[in-house]
């Protein structure tokens, strides 16, 4: 089962290299949030602070590295360039899957990244939907011990798995295993969708069972119908994903919505994110950081320095969009009240 | 005139199977519905239902074939292969219009696919304005008879006729024989459009003379004024027709208008259905059965296996939907709260 | 001057034949008024009628031609065949500027029409700032005399003639002038736009002067300040033209704002009336008869039987319009509460 | 650094005679702004006045030159070319930034324009952020001597700076430094953006700190990031500008909001402005003037002759559209309630 995993895995990462892969028909509602700006912002750009608290951790910018790989060959090259640069840029660096580690000890280095990471925190992640498959907080404890991670996010992923060929499609009963998990655990478990959005309600229901973060990962940039169309070998699957390449809730309305009912607890902002200016914008709506995944696959597949590069450019569009608002700080950038939804 | 007949319908098909006869300017109006998505639909996807029931009888997913052809070779073998696929998966039938048999004894047999489908639900089709043409209580026995229909259906077909040359356009006191009908026979009889949708107000009116049910047939899908523009040889007639390219309700709007009308009897939906997802959206809106008619037709002209494939394909999406939903049966995704119309 | 005249009016004709003559950036606004189809519409096809009154005439339909040209060898063939076909169809006829029958008698047969068309409504058309520049009651009484009209049309072109050179651009104190003429001479005198609309509150001022109907000849057809902007050979005029492409009034906008100042006079819609449909529309809005000019332009200077077709063709969009709305007469259309502006 | 502003300067103007500069994804919002065609205007147009009063000068017409350049040779060429047309058609004329004749007494010719401008007010140009800079008081009345201007204005450009290699970007406390130097020159001191625009509110900081008048230089033309983004070396400034593309608040929309808030001085429209129809939409929407950089620069680069057609061009088009509304005089255009923004 694990190699399965491997190869999955390995396939996701390439056809996610491509455009296919992007949903159509939706887009992440960034472009109907305008910032006004500032003409007379009274700051020096350089006291502009990005620095932030995540999970009781310091950040020095309010991002993350959305969960991606991790299992197979490549992954540890890419895992390793990811860690080294979230280290460097002080960003939270949040794993793929780690269900491969429990499954195959072989597995294990390519999620041992303590090492390239020493002080930022680091994310475990996890199908939670395996909950009804065999894990439970025994499993668990075992991948918190094995990536030395801060926290555990649980990703919700229904349509994907019943398009995979093989997919673990029993989502019943999960918010009380949920919330099992959530009591027997020390270090805080959240909740992530893979880029179809969560909606208020459903974060409410989550956050009552113990979820101590929410991460929207909204439609509007990798699309998992796409990519597991792209797959597929079955025609009937094949064709049936194809009706989703617009389904989901588009990232700033899930923001908006989960935003509205969850005030005691992180939400963060994350599918299809692509500039420092989307950050800005998600933060004035409210979220307490900002994940990008695929827009920085590629340069996670070139090399350390690469990464740090499009960091750095993410953190310099942040800071400029804060200067043009007059905002010096991210807390204050959370209350501006320079943000219009069309 | 039955040959006729028979031409036109080859002629139909002919170009029904081609893209020149969809509708311009106009859509379903399903782009503007948004099903909310449930990241945590705490489902078995495995045990989602798409059983419903269909004018008292049971059905296995909540579709019907759309009333086609009939009459001509190429017809028996399209007829063949939806009434037996239609058997497999459990799906309603409705046939095409059955003026033919009545008019000339050869083409019985082309309609009589009982023997195809022993156990669904099987609608006769006649055009309403037959009853101004020698049709009536007499006429619509014997169609039911030799179909072994369940129901009969009236289609509404008014800009058709025109554009058509020797069409039949007396549309006046429709509505007494209409009822005089409904009251006659022991069927349920229902009326449909063509394509250009049925609103509340028309709908309340076939109800109130005795109606069974409603197949809103909106525009937004195949465009019988298309159709007919490209069979004429009257140059006015052929560029009047062009002005009709946008005409009628959409199958969205004519939905939501009639449902709003009718809440005693079933409203079908129908005109331009593309896929499970559409038939999602149709069903939270209040549909009850959603129907395909051009968008099987190439595979009707190929096989039964090939129909089948359509049709599961179909069942897969609308399931895969009802999981995004969290909606279990037909019954619960009717009562979602999770659809907009933008 | 004359002579001038024939020029340009040559020049009008053979770039209204081209597509360069349309705006850009505005419509007529068809497009976003909708007609709710009634799928049962209780009438025989055959007994609709397009039959109307028009400035206490009867027409065949509530058509006419909008003013095109006169004066010159090619305008003598062109109102020849639209005088013949409107007589032919039982349509109004309005003719094109006859200021040149007043300033040079060699053109007067050109406006000689009376001959083709002895039974119906004939519109005779003049320049409304021509009250500034020299015409008077007289000149009117003989324009009437020469063309044997039922009725004369002032048209308000203020924005053409800037562009033209040489135009007549002093629209100081008209409303008084044309005030005095509407009492002086015994039949209607009404006025138009070229193209730009006519709003609610200009058309009160017009009509509490005496005007006895409006044309309100809006925006999304053909475009004077394209027209002229062609015809330029001054650089700066040119350029400033196309500054125009987009101004005035939507022919939609235009009619409902005058119809809902104006109603105890008759209001007729032109401005890019394309087809049937688009008159449907423009009636149910209140419109009491429809125009069209450049559309049948192209006819015009073919031949009468041309024009006829496409007369024909636009009764016919008309009357299949009326069917699809259950709408048996004109005087029902206008009444009709199923037309919808978005 | 003088030289460095010169090479600057050149890339500049290089940079801005070609597309390349133009944001995207942001309009000047002039587009949704509709004026309201009068169709009887009853006006002369030769009548028509364009006169008005421009900070205590009279202006033969509402129009500004906005600021461009100054330094280097092309300047000294472009600013004669501008400054004799601004005579010779009464529109005032504003300097592009003065800073270089301060730093560097060899550019003060390019400065002197009096000599071609006696009549007409001259504005001079300075960074506001360069009063954090060196620059005070006595710099600005150098300023103010050597340039012989009646009025001067500060820009507001915070993105354009951080973009910038060696930009200047600490703008802390410089509205109490604003309002120093408004209390201590004798002349009135105005703000303007340079293509991002300013909203109501900051306008009426500046408002309250003795600025006299506000030119919004609002988004949807010259886009500074754009330009800043093609001269840059730096891959990740270069990569952040991009971001920026879409910044800003259109110059429609900061136009309405800055007027809102401020009724006792001089608001001033530019950004974008491409015609006199667009400056009849400005002045109806408030604007006491309107100003045109981009849009006349490749005239200013090639003769007199050529800016002055432009200008005569703008100046019919302005006054078309007062005739098509029925304003004859900017007072009237003012006051005018045909225009309408969707
Ligand atoms: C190559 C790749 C692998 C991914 N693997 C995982 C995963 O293992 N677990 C998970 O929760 N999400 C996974 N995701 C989803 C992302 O975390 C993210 O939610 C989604 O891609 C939307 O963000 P984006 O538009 O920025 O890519 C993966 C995404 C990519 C591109
Ligand atoms: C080839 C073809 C033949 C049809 N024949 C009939 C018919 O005989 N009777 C009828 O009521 N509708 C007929 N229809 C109309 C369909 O039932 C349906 O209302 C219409 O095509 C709109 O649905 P669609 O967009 O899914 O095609 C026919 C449609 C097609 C494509
Ligand atoms: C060739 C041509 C000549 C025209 N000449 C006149 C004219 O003499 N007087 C007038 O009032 N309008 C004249 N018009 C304007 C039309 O009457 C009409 O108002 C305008 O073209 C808008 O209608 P349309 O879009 O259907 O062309 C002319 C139009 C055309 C195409
Ligand atoms: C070549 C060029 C040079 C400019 N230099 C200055 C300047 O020195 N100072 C300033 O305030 N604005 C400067 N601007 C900005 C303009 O004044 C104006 O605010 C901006 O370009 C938006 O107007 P537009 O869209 O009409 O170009 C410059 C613009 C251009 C095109």
């Amino acid at each position: 089962m694990t190699n399965e995993i491997t190869i999955r895995k390995s396939e996701h990462i390439k056809l996610c290299l491509t455009d296919q892969v992007l949903g159509e028909g939706i887009t992440t509602g960034m472009e109907s949030v305008r910032l006004v700006h500032n003409a007379l912002p009274e700051l020096d750009f350089d006291s502009i602070s990005l620095a932030t608290s995540f999970l009781d951790h310091k950040l020095k910018a309010p991002f993350f590295i959305s969960s991606m790989t991790g299992g197979a060959q490549q992954a540890t090259e890419i895992n390793r360039n990811l860690a080294q640069a979230a280290e460097h840029n002080g960003w939270a660096f949040a794993l793929g899957s780690t269900r491969a580690l429990v499954e195959d000890k072989s597995y294990r280095s390519t999620f041992q990244l303590r090492k390239y990471a020493p002080t930022i925190p680091i994310i475990a992640n996890l199908g939670a939907v395996q909950l009804n498959y065999g894990f439970g907080v025994e499993q668990c404890k075992e991948i918190i011990h094995e990536t030395g991670a801060d926290a555990l996010v649980l990703h919700l992923n229904a349509i994907q798995e019943v398009i995979q060929t093989g997919g673990d499609t029993n989502f019943a009963q999960l918010l009380s295993k949920i919330e099992h998990l959530c009591n027997s655990l020390t270090i805080p478990v959240g909740v992530k969708e893979v880029g179809w959005g969560i909606d208020g309600a459903t974060a409410l229901r989550l956050r009552n069972a113990g979820i101590a973060f929410i991460d929207v990962a909204g439609a509007g940039g990798t699309s998992w119908s796409q990519v597991e169309k792209l797959r597929s070998q079955d025609p009937v699957r094949k064709a049936a994903a194809e009706a989703f390449v617009d389904w989901g809730i588009s990232t700033v309305e899930s923001l908006i919505s989960v935003r509205d009912k969850i005030s005691d607890a992180p939400v963060f902002a994350s599918g299809g994110m692509k500039t420092g200016v989307d950050a800005a914008k998600a933060i004035a709506l409210g979220a307490d950081a900002v994940g990008f995944a695929r827009s920085i696959l590629r340069e996670a597949t070139t090399s350390k320095e690469q990464v740090i590069e499009i960091m750095n450019t993410r953190e310099l569009e942040l800071k400029m969009a804060m200067f043009g608002l007059g905002s010096g700080t991210i807390a204050d950038l959370k209350k501006t009240d320079r943000v219009i939804v069309k």
